[in-house]
């Protein structure tokens, strides 16, 4: 290695985490160049690493010409090396500039870049997504992704310290664990097989090794529907727990939104005033509304649903207007719109013990107590005109001790479009996959 | 609800941490009955839940007749529920035992079962794979799964703690990362597309946006060898550095992998012992073999593995045999063997920076510093036959300011066969897939 290689260059005084206690001491930054500003005697580069931007503050008459000359060939996104020393600097990002005495050009960029990263002019979401990993840097998108780690850390510690057992369960699959629609076929060399929709059957049945079983995962729907709120490729949040009811996941779901909320609120307040969100921890109990009286609630505002339908997206466009920033419950679903899995009601079969968990318009999580009767899961699949026979695999649990059990998805993209206040599922992943967008 | 409903037996003193300090005390447990012995005045029923097993013991003089006859129905692997009182009690597991008042049968079982979950019968792998959830049973499966839950734990806390950002890159890709062979066919809509191999060109591209990402995620492979090491879906721990070398991040690995064994010592003894496996801290620094070293040793035990080639199954068995209990790296791999987006060596461009990183005859990890021009990443593609327009959505990277980066791959089921001392990988996977098993 030359004494001047990348290796060097980390091993002295390399650090992510400049700040003003490091005032008069040598320093290595690497990081991106955002910006570079030639004021005569004087040159500002604004360079960009994962903490955010640092000014490097080039005096062209206390720096050697060799350098000044690599300083003019620098252009916007190239990736350098700067070695300098740390001045305190109230004004400038982090409160310091970077005096640089060394420099070294690591990589270059092609001008013009399909888009500005700095995100100064505007782009269409299309062209945005298309040159994702210029969109990424700006500012806005780095917030995103930096929450979307910490609700990810938070919901684990809360899975965790409540007992359950992570899980990964298989994402290539023999039948359909939520019904016949909405599947991507894959050859499985002689084969045929699917993507999985959920973890739902093979988490219920490893409540009864387990209890407690979480799994964060990728799924896949092969819907047709090309929405804001839509993806074809998305990460689930998975709960299932035996010997509980869906009051208890309910339960669950109001403790977990209320720890997500705590932490990101706690964890990411520089990424949330980038958005220009304010977070507000939500109430101790989240309304409960049955979908009787949400139907009527709807039918009020002169949107009709028939009751025994599923509701419609116009109508959880309107929900959104009556339940402005509140997270809540729709329960007492009529048994025959929610899934064969999906316990009936002891009293009233034609309801069932499912909800949905809602903020405004956005269905965030799906969740109830699941059927743990062989007879009642053959009936169930019949009224739904599933052929019980492609569920042999699972009917077999049955006669195994499948206890009660409940448990939820919630969608990952879902919640953090509530926190983040996007409208659009495509802003909240890296590299969204729908209808017609398979790249980058 | 009826009074004598599930929630309210949950409500009673449920507890699933039962242990001495409860001597004396109400309690409902939940769980499935492993066996029931009947000596005359007395039954005993061991239960099982997620802390392993419990003894209720039923005095039949003390306890009312319609108690004693739901007890006489109950079978093998039916789940109940038992309210009485803790007792302490030196010999039997936890060191209590319970005294019931009231029995719950809260689901059946139909015998005979196909297989034995007790672990006392024992039974072939296909057996024991067929009605898995009846294996996972097993206190060895249960102790495999709570350290895989460990394993990833900690994976996770290394990771968050240095300062890494965790990221979700897709499934279904529209092009081949790891080159053409091996590759899952999906339908996607009217598109042909692909199951991912690895995250490894997302990975590379978002270092110029977090500089330090891991992700840990499912992927496929569609390899038709079927053998004790593979599998078709698999999960991949993946880290990638912006401004690092091959160096740097085997530097990582070495503290991960201590990290790993230092928490599972730790934090699952009870089920190392069940294993019967006794883990050493390995050393600070792993050995680093060169390839012509590696090939050299092989060929004094008459394994002939011809420079230039990779290394044959066989021969892995014969490292194993020269490297028992050791965790150590193979480096400076000839360049033609290696992916094309390793990097070549500066001075030897015939080999590259590449690692792997080995468990006695198991490959854990690949990793290496990765290509950084656009130039030598098409040489590469050409070297080994690829058509680089298929790299077309990656080449533009290069001209976005790509620095020098370098990461890891490390397969999760591989690390686990090193840590519970299993030569199948199917034993550290809830539902293995390969060529031949789709289900359950």
């Amino acid at each position: 290695m030359s004494v001047d290689s990348l290796e060097d260059w980390r091993r002295t005084h390399y650090s992510n985490k400049v700040n003003p206690s490091l005032d008069g001491k040598k320093v290595t930054v690497f990081g991106w160049v955002e910006d570079v500003r030639d004021l005569g005697g004087i040159t500002f580069i604004t360079l960009r690493d994962r903490e955010g931007l640092l000014q490097i503050t080039v005096m062209r008459k206390k720096i050697p010409e060799k350098i000044l000359e690599k300083i003019s060939m620098i252009g916007r996104q190239f990736a350098i090396g700067v070695k300098g020393t740390v001045r305190s600097h109230g004004e400038a990002p982090r409160g310091v500039e970077v005096i640089p005495e060394d420099i070294k050009i690591l990589a270059t960029a092609t001008h013009p870049l399909p888009l500005d990263p700095t995100g100064r002019v505007p782009a269409d979401i299309d062209v945005r997504l298309d040159a994702r990993v210029l969109d990424l840097r700006r500012p806005e998108c780095r917030a995103i992704f930096k929450i979307r780690h910490a609700v990810v850390k938070e919901i684990r510690r809360f899975f965790i310290e409540n007992d359950f057992i992570e899980v990964h369960t298989p994402k290539i699959i023999a039948a359909a664990a939520e019904g016949g629609a909405a599947l991507f076929p894959v050859e499985y060399f002689e084969q045929k097989a699917f993507l999985a929709q959920s973890p739902e059957l093979y988490k219920e049945q490893l409540t009864t090794v387990f209890e407690k079983v979480f799994e964060i995962g990728t799924y896949f729907r092969a819907e047709e529907s090309h929405t804001r709120r839509h993806l074809n490729e998305f990460v689930s949040v998975d709960m299932e727990e035996a010997f509980a009811t869906v009051d208890d996941v309910m339960n669950l779901q109001e403790e977990l939104t209320r720890s997500i909320v705590g932490h990101v609120a706690k964890a990411c307040p520089a990424e949330l005033e980038i958005l220009g969100v304010s977070l507000k921890m939500p109430a101790q109990r989240f309304k409960r509304y049955a979908y009787t009286e949400i139907i009527e609630e709807l039918r009020k505002r002169n949107v009709e649903v028939k009751w025994g339908e599923d509701i419609p997206t116009p109508a959880y466009r309107e929900l959104g207007e009556l339940h402005k920033q509140e997270y809540y419950f729709i329960v007492d679903w009529p048994s025959r719109v929610r899934s064969f899995y999906i316990k009936p009601r002891d009293d009233r079969p034609e309801l069932c013990y499912a909800f949905d968990f809602m903020y405004e318009w956005i269905e965030i999580t799906s969740g109830g107590s699941r059927v743990d009767s062989k007879d009642v899961f053959v009936s169930r699949l019949k009224e739904q005109n599933l052929d019980p026979k492609s569920f042999d695999f699972y009917l077999k649990i049955f006669d195994y001790g499948m206890p009660p059990h409940a448990g939820f998805g919630m969608g990952l993209e879902r919640i953090l479009m509530a926190l983040v206040g996007k409208e659009n599922i495509r802003e909240v992943v890296l590299f969204p996959r729908d209808r017609f967008r398979l790249t980058p």
